[in-house]
């Protein structure tokens, strides 16, 4: 017997849409935003169940957080019914190496009843929007997330997107989705709890996306190095817009769920995450990428992409930041393990290694192979480069 | 200080693409299907790899199978290279169970280094399809899974669909997510060796989809109802390809990934899944649909809403096909578990219940509330008319 049957394509496309709110004291009675929001968003009629989940390093300065917003919910948003406790969580990145803390999120879900109708609010830093996030996008195949990012680099980057993820067994961000969030809302008073080097940390990803893409932010950045120093909140609302804007233009024009091959917003990262990982996350990530962008365009200087005067003027910005432009561990064991983090780079990405590289300030180009001699002489001319800057 | 930036408003679509193909011996080297796909799919000069994992209850009646797919690879398809392990796992509902599972599947991803643009090939049923699919959705944000379903309810609908998951601590499919296959292989001679409850519970998901929307295929069921029923692989061959086809086109057509809370294709699965519950997954997923479909057939003709000539004829397919239309489980405990079924069915869907009733052969209704006294006595029918069938 033999007979066929037609292949069946399958072919269909699946919109999200989200806003990215910018406001101050969000769960301030007076501030109708978060209202606002939610009677535009839900049904009419229908009581939906929210659970709101915190950072603890975020909620230690804000002792009357949950109270503040379970009063916010019942003065101003009584279509949206909040379980009964507030859900802290430890803040951080050791908060994504534990898989108990994961399932006792999944757990709260059911205990709670919250369903894929249901809003799950995330309040903290990138590492428990990455861990609630993740909880939230896998339970029930989807619970709709709300971020409230509490820290420059979520507010500015990863809490505006759409991936999520945690650690597994060591491997960082082994475990994960693509999960657009159904709204984001920066509240720039947030940040003023937060320490110098996670204000600090966070400009590294609006540095990277200028050098990239736009060189009038950078030069906005040049000429705002003080205030931003000096956290200036003015300045930093402006470079968490713009960063934010860059990053979600960037998502929507491109590949959202990244099903190709190719990530410039990667610039940096390569070294960045290694240093990570031999630091053991001691250097953070927004540091981490201050000392990769620093790298890549002293690589790329060293091969004549990058002039020499663009070179110097990015060194200049991210040391008056208050950035350390090296770190021992770039040229522990001859360079070799700067030579592993690219080959890992090379897997992450899926077999072709693409790196991306200034060309000026502004304008980025991707290479697909990197000389290991000029990065060993690219760590050595950091590593001298910190005697001057110091 | 109060100054106000700009709302961002994010906004993209995401494209999805995968063909279900039919065919027979799959892994047979004369067989170019999967060559094909890999020879069109695949990048020139780059080499991925490929990961199997395979249900063992299919492989226990195919000891070559391993063998079989590592020569058909080595000789029809070099640029994937596949990992030095087969990996079997434990066929039917009780791998989504088991947690440990799922880990030592994750890790085999990481100890292989399988990526992004590597290839998981699931094989098998249902569940181990939703085991591998979900492992394999959350590895690295996402791995490119294919699928070669083994049973007839993961050819005509599990497998061809967008949907993987879990349990978690007994919660049916707590944990999952949507995400489409890259390709999915429908190999008919992988039904031989299916038992005849696996064999027939796969029909009632295609009964299913002809009463809400096709009166032509059901009419065509009904009359190659003998010829299913004795397992004959031409009728079983076309049942597939048009219950496939109309579950594709329904996901196409409406909501891919259930945003919204209407869900047509559920149809009969209220009772069904609290009857799988009930009896401890003793009674398989399709037997329970068919015992769904008969409950809410019934309903719908106490309420005046199917004509009772089209309720006789529902019945009769499901007779003759072999399938019970009655568990002593629905009527415990005064019918209250049902009651329970459809608040939890409700709990499910987010809020608002929706149900889908039929009007007539070939076209469902949807309707917000079911009258448990009238459940009750549709139980009571249903119960009497097993005597009569019999
Ligand atoms: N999902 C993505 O697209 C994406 C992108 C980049 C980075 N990330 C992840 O983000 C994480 C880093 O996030 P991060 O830089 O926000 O740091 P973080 O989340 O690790 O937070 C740093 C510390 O600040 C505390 N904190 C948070 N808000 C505070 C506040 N307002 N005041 C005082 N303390 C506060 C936290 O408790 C923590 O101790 C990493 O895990 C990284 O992998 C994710
Ligand atoms: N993801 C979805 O959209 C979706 C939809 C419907 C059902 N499901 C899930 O599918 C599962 C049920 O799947 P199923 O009906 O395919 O049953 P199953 O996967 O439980 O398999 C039944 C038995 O058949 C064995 N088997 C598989 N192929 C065989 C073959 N060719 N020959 C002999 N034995 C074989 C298995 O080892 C198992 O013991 C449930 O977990 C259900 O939740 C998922
Ligand atoms: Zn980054
Ligand atoms: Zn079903």
């Amino acid at each position: 017997m033999s007979f066929s049957m037609q292949t069946i394509q399958q072919q269909f496309k699946v919109e999200y849409n989200y806003a990215v709110f910018f406001t101050q004291h969000l769960f301030d009675p007076a501030n109708t935003l978060l209202k606002d929001f939610f009677n535009q968003y839900t049904e009419q009629g229908f009581q939906k169940k929210a659970l709101v989940i915190v950072d603890e390093g975020f909620a230690n300065f804000h002792p009357s957080l949950s109270s503040d917003i379970r009063t916010y919910f019942s003065q101003s948003v009584p279509q949206i019914q909040l379980a009964s406790e507030t859900i802290i969580v430890p803040g951080g990145e050791a908060c994504k190496n534990d898989p108990v803390l994961f399932e006792s999120l999944v757990n709260a879900v059911d205990v709670h009843g919250i369903d894929r109708h249901s809003f799950i609010i995330a309040i903290g830093g990138g590492a428990v929007l990455d861990l609630v996030g993740y909880a939230a996008a896998v339970s029930h195949r989807g619970i709709k997330l709300i971020r409230v990012p509490t820290t420059v680099l979520a507010q500015n980057d990863s809490g505006v997107g759409v991936k999520n993820s945690i650690n597994f067994k060591g491997k960082k961000n082994f475990l994960g989705t693509f999960a657009p969030p159904v709204a984001v809302f920066n509240d720039l008073t947030f940040l003023r709890t937060l320490d110098d080097r996670d204000w600090r940390g966070g400009l590294a990803e609006a540095i990277k996306v200028a050098l990239i893409k736009d060189t009038a932010f950078f030069e906005w950045i040049e000429s705002h190095v003080d205030a931003l120093a000096g956290r200036d909140e003015e300045a930093m609302a402006y470079l968490i817009h713009r960063c934010a804007e860059m990053h979600t233009d960037h998502i929507a024009g491109g590949d959202p769920f990244e099903f190709g091959s190719s990530r410039p917003l990667d610039f940096g990262h390569w070294a960045a995450h290694k240093l990570e990982y031999l630091t053991d996350f001691q250097v953070r990530h927004g540091e981490a990428v201050a000392i990769g962008i620093a790298l890549d365009c002293v690589y790329a200087a060293k091969i004549g992409k990058l002039p020499e005067a663009d070179l110097t003027r990015i060194l200049d910005v991210l040391t008056k930041l208050g950035f350390d432009l090296y770190h021992p561990k770039l040229a522990e064991n001859d360079k070799i393990n700067l030579r592993n983090g690219l080959q890992e780079f090379r897997e992450h990405l899926g077999g072709r290694l693409t790196i991306m590289l200034l060309e000026k300030i502004g304008k980025g180009v991707e290479v697909h192979e990197l000389d290991a001699d000029i990065i060993a002489q690219s760590v050595d001319y950091l590593e001298g480069s910190k005697l001057i800057h110091a």
